[in-house]
């Protein structure tokens, strides 16, 4: 059976659980402790050596990494992947702005208060991840606030990508009722059949 | 005519404007003074809502962002991106990876030593950047000690990705003769027909 290795809170792991869901794939979850250390122990690296989870492995050993391309490799051939050309296109704008503009801040926010608990040591980071958080709620509520989601296309892996750590961004410190477009586009998410939110 | 606004010694517009040229799409670049705070004008992001460069715009006015987006858009029905299915998937796996695990790292290094100037009021950052960026060797050293490319599928737009930063890295302080299997794709990568480094 495909096996998904990954951390139970972190929004990441979640997208590769949900498109595997999503896709009708039955999956064995192995639990990794990332904030313990273990994803830079040797034995995990010897595995793995990007050293991060979520990680895929299929039943004949073949090892898919990077959430956003875990997303993209179980949902092609799936209405939550558009054809290639322009439709792709926005979706994979959508999917590299996530790793770059908003989940460094947003997720890395959520680990130092939630799971960390290092929020008084890490003001300075913190106030750093506040100000590329708001930013980067400002950009999808431009979006969202005049579209049910964030391509043309409907639902598709770049509205998983930007839920996964937007539906839990309250425990980073973000309200989102500053936000009614994103709100909204989160509760509409949530609604959809067979999505399985972190909380 | 295709349109690029872009920063001349950016990797990431650099990407760009090597992938227009090996897909034989002939442009104009308009320069953009990203350091100077053009990115963040009301104007540009009236235009442009992300605030990035590099931005391709099409002649019927459609606007395509995010430097690995591009890529992949424009290398579309090309040798240097895969048919999907688990070949394509290797290459995202890098596209994705470069933008969070080696681009915060080792292009915001060079950004502070070569262009903002400001090594010394930020040499906190310039040794997160250093060890982030070191790491990131490492793990292309994993791969590129024992096979000339990034992926099985010969040169793709993974290569490219990841070239636009690594073959400028000295000036982000990095000495490439400590990664001699990153040194021999940097020299492979340039001498491919169609490439045109940035320097």
């Amino acid at each position: 059976m495909t096996i998904l290795h990954g951390m139970a809170p972190s929004g990441n792991c979640w997208k590769a659980a949900q498109i595997l869901r999503l896709a009708g794939r039955p999956f064995h979850w192995v639990e990794v402790d990332t904030n313990g250390g273990e994803t830079r122990s040797p034995a995990f690296l010897a595995r793995f050596p990007m050293g991060k989870v979520p990680v895929v492995e299929l039943d004949d050993g073949t090892v898919i990494a990077e959430s956003n391309a875990i997303l993209a490799h179980f949902a092609e051939g799936t209405p939550w992947l558009p054809p290639a050309g322009l439709a792709r296109t926005r979706v994979l704008e959508w999917l590299f702005w996530e790793q770059y503009s908003h989940e460094p801040f947003i997720a890395v926010a959520r680990n130092i208060r939630a799971f960390l608990g290092t929020a008084e040591a890490e003001a300075e980071r913190l106030e750093r991840c506040r100000l590329g958080g708001e930013r980067a709620l400002d950009i999808m509520e431009g979006r969202l606030s005049r579209h049910d989601w964030l391509t043309d296309a409907g639902p598709t892996i770049a509205d998983l990508a930007l839920f996964a750590y937007t539906h839990v961004a309250d425990e980073g410190g973000f309200d989102l009722a500053r936000w009614p477009g994103v709100s909204a586009w989160v509760a509409r998410l949530r609604a959809l059949p067979g999505i399985v939110p972190l909380r």
